[in-house]
């Protein structure tokens, strides 16, 4: 496997940065995960405008290089990919040791690709069963703290949450998503994924105050809404999400993902989580075949 | 120079870590930063009780190789230093592309240094001028959301704090450390320091709750005990601050830094600053010399 590293591509095994880069050092950087299907980057289009967005936040603007398009496109052709996971990842690059950032920025620029199977209702799906999620302790972080719509390499936030799944852990139950709650209590997000719940015919989703505006979750959103479904995005609890007839998480991996359980409660899928597959399947069709 | 990685010495400029690293991917790892006066890292115990911590809370208990002070020793014997910044950071390495960190833990190890002059109240100072320093809105994350008591290379928090201080500044005014509050509002700590002020002779700096407890702060509390000077650490506000008699920063590079100005209000150094720089300069001597 081939990365693309500042420009070069460069055997998977070869591929650093300094010590002394600021993303290593700091987690100081932006990334986006995204899906390839068929060659073609799914969604591309928000993707960049998300990696923008933080970049603006982490003050560089100018951050992105101008030919990110043609460093994926090199990498997927060095590779020989046409399904695949994307990693695009920009650090504030190596400064002198302050952690006040210099204006002045050369970011570092890290395209990482590895194989992934097209999945899709018909195919392999990436997860081999529907989650089984646990609610944790650890808060999301509010807003005054860290921007919600930032996506950064600090991620030890998240880390935490999924070490507690270890103490949850036994004999016939591996809880394999930490749910996370803002600091008010609401329901917020999962450690890597948006949650979506069915009640009653309508679909609900925590709103976006305190989490990260996924681009899988915009899509499922546009999808339902398009059916003529009500989607409902506002504050929920742990409980709301356990008494649901349907629940499902979403993100660029795993697509769109049913929960099995949450707490040790069955939930599982449903025909609104099904048909969301079905039309989030054909959107990929539309767009990258 | 030359740092020394994963058990070897090698250049500075050759000096890295895969891009895989889960150090440069999410900022998981621990840190540790220290001086070094005279060849003896300083108060060397409580930096590592610290790591130790650190690493504990990122559920990899093992991670600091038993022969940390060896690697230690010959960074700073191939490096000719005796007076010098240190750096330890132990990052949980490169594991499977997962967000959940796998229980069999390879770490990546990295002892940084530079040289830094020994500084001390006759000597040079690291710093150039007594602090200025501006509030921000940047909140520091409650226990809920990160463990106050971990360092670790999530240092987006600070980063922010310190890019608000670009708005802030304009020709003659330049603050250099940007004074955080917690999510309620109280005094908390700077982006890479403790705050003291001294208010009618009673030294006070803010309670432990929600602030990364500072080896440089525990020893100025200590020596400001032991002269029989009462310590006060609870809850204050930034005003509180802003009318004090005197205040200081503090951290292992800084030492004890007065502060000249918050928010542009004149504060300044005063007898008990100054006594306690000479305290620590005593104590460095006693145990380094």
């Amino acid at each position: 496997m081939q990365y693309h590293v500042n420009g070069e591509l460069v055997d998977r095994e070869e591929a650093t940065v300094s010590v002394d880069d600021r993303g290593f050092r700091y987690g100081d950087a932006a990334f986006e995960t995204c899906r390839v299907y068929g060659g073609t980057v799914f969604a591309w289009d928000r993707h960049f405008d998300r990696l923008e967005t933080t970049c603006e936040t982490l003050g560089m603007p100018e951050a992105i290089p101008d030919d990110i398009d043609t460093r994926i496109d090199e990498t997927l052709t060095a590779n020989d990919l046409e399904d695949a996971y994307l990693r695009v990842s920009i650090s504030r690059g190596v400064q002198p040791g302050k952690l006040t950032p210099d204006e002045d920025v050369d970011p570092t620029v890290v395209v990482y690709v590895k194989p992934l199977p097209r999945g899709g209702t018909e195919g392999e799906r990436v997860w081999d069963d529907p989650a089984v999620v646990q609610s944790v302790t650890r808060r999301r972080p509010p807003e005054s703290v860290l921007p919600a719509d930032a996506k950064t390499h600090n991620y030890l936030n998240g880390i935490l949450a999924r070490l507690e799944l270890r103490r949850a852990s036994r004999e016939g139950y591996q809880p394999d998503e930490a749910l996370m709650r803002d600091t008010d209590g609401n329901l917020a997000e999962g450690a890597t994924s948006n949650v979506f719940f069915v009640d009653d015919g309508i679909l609900r989703t925590p709103a976006e105050d305190s989490l990260l505006p996924g681009i899988t979750r915009e899509t499922v959103i546009e999808l339902a809404e398009e059916e003529g479904f009500t989607v409902d995005s506002g504050r929920y609890t742990v409980d709301d999400l356990r008494q649901a007839d349907e629940a499902f998480l979403t993100n660029s991996t795993w697509e769109i993902r049913p929960i099995a359980t949450a707490d040790g409660i069955d939930i599982g899928d449903g025909p609104m989580t099904k048909l969301l597959q079905r039309l989030y399947d054909r959107r990929i069709e539309a767009r990258c075949y």
